[in-house]
């Protein structure tokens, strides 16, 4: 790519992701995603964080997700409209961009709708391998919507687990998911409530996306040693746990600042203990200290996970030379003359002699 | 474009954009954008406002610029880097999102590196013409740098100078300057010095990139009757006018909680008295009240011209059938079912059925 303008984007489209992700396999780009993941966690501190920037309205939200270390800069844009289905469209739509701090150039623009689900996946996994009894075989799926092969896929290749316990309001959601798990070696059972499908697992995850205040798990449901992933209630307004079950059990998150805003513990004082995950995977804080304790990962998505997967995902696009290079920014012959470069690319267009369209990566 | 997916995203790259801008005319093209921002601080209310998203490095600034309307979305990413051209690469890129409020779906990605410098000077026109005295034809152009070739013709057009008084540090910018200006029927004078380009101008534009606290204008070079047009002052650190002379004019600014960051008044007091020019053009507040009255307009870009900026670009585009279309959001057959889509999708790139690339817009 040495030959390209130096202000050349990389552009990785929803159709090349699924090609990449293809390329790669779905397992194998969650779990080099995770790794990513457990890197940059590890290195916390260098990284300017700050919570989401949210812009609600009655129909969903839209949000941006900057955040940066020395080196690199990334955003994500992602919206949540619990009704577009009904439109025809998906819930949750992603894409982000890696930039250089150094110069601000942006170097890779790239989908994350289809690279979000794999990094919330990544994400919840990296977590329980932290937090779940190590002897966990045993998942319950409630919400069985658009994340949740994703997840199922995750815990299978990185925590172990063998069984899946299945419900959701739409029996059609459910099976969905098992028609696509076919074939993974996943068993998996069907159930006719909330209360069936969490009875007995090691590990329950939550993946409901009204944006309502929900009670999806009650106190009496939960058992001794469960851990649990909640992972829809993730914006104001929107939850999944009744606050007893937060205040019985041990409540880790991402980035407090933004999960005590977001997520399920929006629903308790802002005192309300909880530690940070990387504080347990950097060995500062203790995990899960005893098997009958009951983890809860509150689990909202920050911005340094979409730094993570833009990393993987721009490394994975570079290995397999996929992607085009956008010309987003202008290359001027010489940068303290932008007016004489608009007026010449101007001409040039004019004259049928510019290439506005993408150019392919070089062979 | 009703063939296209509902997901499908319009892109202007920087030479589509290049050319858009030729066929209009620059002229044309600030004036329309003056005409959008105008409309939209009319109704400012009815925007949800916020401070831009500023992540600082020793080098320079990358930041977002989000805004909304209860139908529209946009937000802008630039960055601000002085010494980018000693690399060849420009002082400030831009890039930015039109979206549908209503279902998250990114309507329009463009270029905004050519745009940003037309609603710059855009946005210093409209500001002007309700500031400067009407029978203002000198202007002072201090730092003839990327953006001064925008404001000369924004100032010809929308205000009636016709006159520029040209000074900056470095010759060849004011060599470039003139250069570019030719034929434009404007009277340029080259000067040796700030206090020599400004003496006698009934406008005063500066343009200065460096980020430090300089002090370009001094009290003693301010004449009674100016009016100050301040647009390099822009981010913390960053200033252009002596405190004593904001002290002693009236200053209007566009959105206070971000100009007394980023805004020359940054080295007043938070409680300094600032008018938001939208109170003027709305009829609320006076603007200028007497022809001996010093005005400053302590411009630093405020995330609404840029959304007024977007939804100029993207008439003309459909107006003119220019850009492209771009899947950077997948169409799901079944929007529940992202992964059954992510499968077929890589099945079919797999076997060079997918078509990755962009798609021209239809003729």
């Amino acid at each position: 790519m040495s030959a390209t303008a130096p202000t050349s984007t990389l552009y990785l489209s929803a159709p090349a992701m699924a090609g990449l992700i293809g390329r790669k396999g779905v397992g194998h780009c969650i779990a080099g995603i995770a790794a990513c993941i457990r890197e940059d966690f590890l290195r916390w501190p260098q990284f300017e964080k700050s919570a989401r920037v949210a812009s609600h309205s009655p129909d969903g939200v839209i949000e941006l997700m900057p955040i940066a270390d020395a080196a690199t800069y990334t955003f994500k844009y992602v919206n949540g409209h619990p009704r577009n289905t009904q439109r025809g469209l998906p819930t949750v739509m992603a894409f982000g961009v890696l930039a250089d701090v150094a110069t601000g150039v942006p170097l890779l623009l790239s989908e994350l709708t289809y690279t979000t689900a794999l990094r919330t996946a990544a994400m919840s996994a990296v977590a329980a391998s932290a937090l779940a009894r190590p002897d966990s075989r045993v998942m319950a799926l409630i919400g069985n919507g658009a994340q949740s092969e994703f997840q199922a896929l995750a815990f299978q290749r990185l925590v172990g687990i063998t069984t899946l316990r299945l419900f959701d309001t739409d029996p059609a959601a459910t099976a969905k998911l098992v028609a696509n798990l076919d074939g993974t070696g996943l068993q998996l059972t069907v159930c006719a409530s909330v209360a069936e499908a969490v009875r007995g697992a090691d590990i329950v995850t939550t993946l409901t996306a009204d944006k309502t205040r929900a009670t999806i798990l009650a106190p009496a449901m939960v058992e001794s040693g469960m851990h649990l992933n909640a992972v829809g209630g993730d914006c104001p307004g929107k939850t999944e746990l009744h606050a007893d079950l937060l205040r019985q059990a041990s409540v880790f998150v991402e980035y407090a600042p933004q999960t005590r805003l977001e997520g399920d513990i929006q629903q308790l004082p802002a005192d309300f203990a909880v530690t940070e995950l990387w504080q347990v995977l950097a060995g500062h804080e203790p995990g899960r200290t005893h098997a009958a304790q009951v983890t809860v990962f509150d689990s909202v998505g920050f911005a340094l996970e979409d730094f993570s997967a833009l990393r993987y995902m721009r490394d994975a696009a570079v290995e397999l030379d996929m992607g085009e290079h956008m010309a987003l920014i202008p290359a001027l012959p010489d940068p303290k003359n932008l007016f004489g470069a608009l007026r010449q690319s101007a001409a040039s267009a004019s004259q049928g002699a510019a290439a506005p369209g993408l150019k392919g990566a070089p062979g």
